[in-house]
């Protein structure tokens, strides 16, 4: 808050220094709608009018600039708003659409809420046409499905409908089957068998073991998929899916965690070749805050002391690694023996939204 | 040669685990144009007719698939050839111009010579008019110069001319203007008082330090533009040229060389901020075999001892850490301290290329 908010254009500087420097005015639209959507939660939790203040700075930024005539969202926008890059992805669309509804809930004014619907339905076109991301069709390419994908949509659906039990717990008709759907298809990545889920398999749930990218183990997005699932699991009483959800989390733990040097890879191949990504033994701080809920969510669900244990072990190695005793906040980006790799706090993908989220979560499932 | 050729579909298998097992099929253009260079020029070095054979595998299967309908040139091709991306870069036309250029010399057959002037005209369409490329063109978007673009080019028409009082060795009437413009475009990017050669500048030269893209340094790629700019300063005996192009491989070296832990670094920024790129304190391949290759080029070219005492630094760090002992060839990617973090030894941007020219190169130079 005090380093981010950019009075002068509207919407937030995310790319900051250790202590707090700006070293880039671009803006991300990932990012500022995270910021938007983590400051109406902080305000929905403490009622400190600062907070809200701050989230309409960056949703009116973004209401002004972020969305393109033809209804898509920029990937990254110039301080004063004016487009720079567009993805072939729909992630800056979802990330949006968090920070429009949970505006609307803490400012109540209905018509983020329209947007945030208006965007979902645009989300939801590009997923069933992708060609209309831009992304060129060739011949030699096989049709695959994403983890990715429908385990942010799963989390949209979560979002769109609010707190269960809360007043603002909203619904649509189509939610209910949109969420049977996901589900259906992030199981389709699990072989249950090995306890994997794979990032990549194919668009009929084949595994496409032959090529790096149908190896692509990505344990943090597995245990942030697993906690996504028991929520809904929960809500909607279905044990089966707590089991398997918190077996493929356990997979990940125990296939993502070093045991060398502690801490969980960013990315491993299931079939034990080196990863392609360059930065595959790096520990980045999202992985870790995500496995410290996603543990806490498990032994909530499953009154297992085992899963404590495992937040304990995720918790101590990230709190001694990953926070700066100096100028506070914690560095993204460490290497392999978990020492700082990159300085910044906040970059073009680490902003206002993985520590502040992850240590709301877990507060509240340790009260409960 | 042992475990890349593809006998069954043409080609080469260009991604190959630490014992040569193939890991994955895709075919990577860059790599198959890179390696039919290579072969070729082996060729024409030692006149075995194995080499011509291998080249001519690689050579056959890019001219009947690497190119698609609209000229443009794939990255990516399935096992059988079949297209499965396309870059919005102009890097894959320009090694199978390499590649066509010299198997025409090292075959005779001179329709490959013609596949590549006409490949060579679509890249000069593609620089002049970028929005070819496919990049959408935005409103807040900085008009950008990009190192690697000039340094690639001016590259290109040294392959196309061939070597310098060889029989081949071949004109056009627009190579000398090209060349000029490159030299100009690649001199925008270096800074002579600070010995810094930005990868991005303004499309006038401007610096643009208020970005992480205008503050990116990349010592490998500076030291590989540099002894291809000496090479053409010999050539057109400029010696003011000659300066230049040393001083900006000596500013490359001194900023470049990890003073802790030896090695060149991957990526740095000039202000001294830390790099968004996650790899960028990564020790690879690539740069240090530039750096042999360069300091060897800048030594002949000046007489003075320094360069050579620098090759030896450079060659003796690379060699302790780089070859495999046990299987042969030299490890890609290490990590800051040195250590092999990627153990396969072809990948998707590794591949017959930099360690066989590299010691061709170092082998003539350190000969004459």
């Amino acid at each position: 808050m005090e380093h981010s908010l950019d009075e002068a254009h509207g919407g937030f500087l995310n790319c900051l220094d250790r202590d707090g420097t700006p070293f880039d005015t671009t803006k991300h639209v990932w990012l500022q709608g995270r910021q938007v959507w983590m400051l109406s939660k902080v305000f929905l939790e403490r009622r400190d009018e600062r907070y809200l203040d701050a989230a309409r700075l960056g949703v009116e930024f973004l209401g002004r600039h972020a969305v393109g005539s033809d209804g898509r969202a920029y990937f990254a926008l110039r301080r004063d708003g004016a487009p720079i890059a567009l993805q072939r992805k729909i992630f800056s669309e979802c990330f949006l659409v968090m920070a429009y509804a949970e505006f609307a809930r803490a400012s109540g004014d209905q018509s983020y809420r329209a947007r945030a619907l208006d965007l979902f339905d645009t989300i939801l076109g590009l997923i069933e046409d992708p060609t209309r991301l831009g992304r060129p069709v060739l011949s030699g390419q096989t049709k695959t499905s994403e983890l990715a994908v429908p385990m942010i949509l799963l989390n949209l659906v979560a979002e769109l409908r609010g707190e269960p039990g809360s007043e603002t717990f909203d619904d649509r008709e189509d939610y209910d089957r949109i969420e049977a759907e996901c589900v259906a298809k992030v199981l389709r990545h699990f072989d249950a068998e090995r306890g994997l889920v794979f990032e990549t398999v194919g668009a009929g749930g084949e595994r496409l073991l032959d090529s790096p990218a149908g190896r692509l183990l990505n344990p943090g997005h597995v245990i942030e998929a697993a906690w996504f699932l028991v929520q809904y699991a929960e809500r909607v009483n279905d044990s089966a899916l707590v089991d398997s959800s918190l077996a493929m989390m356990k997979g990940a733990l125990d296939v993502g965690w070093d045991t060398e040097h502690g801490g969980l890879y960013y990315f491993l191949d299931s079939e034990g070749y080196s990863p392609t990504q360059l930065e595959w033994s790096m520990k980045l701080w999202w992985p870790h805050l995500e496995a410290m809920v996603g543990t806490l969510v498990a032994w909530r669900a499953s009154s297992d002391a085992r899963w404590f244990e495992r937040f304990e072990q995720v918790a101590s190695w990230a709190y001694e690694r990953f926070p700066d005793p100096e100028h506070g906040e914690w560095f993204g980006y460490l290497d392999r023996e978990g020492r700082v790799s990159q300085r910044f706090k906040g970059g073009p993908y680490k902003g206002c939204f993985h520590v502040p989220r992850a240590l709301m979560l877990c507060e509240r499932l340790l009260k409960t």
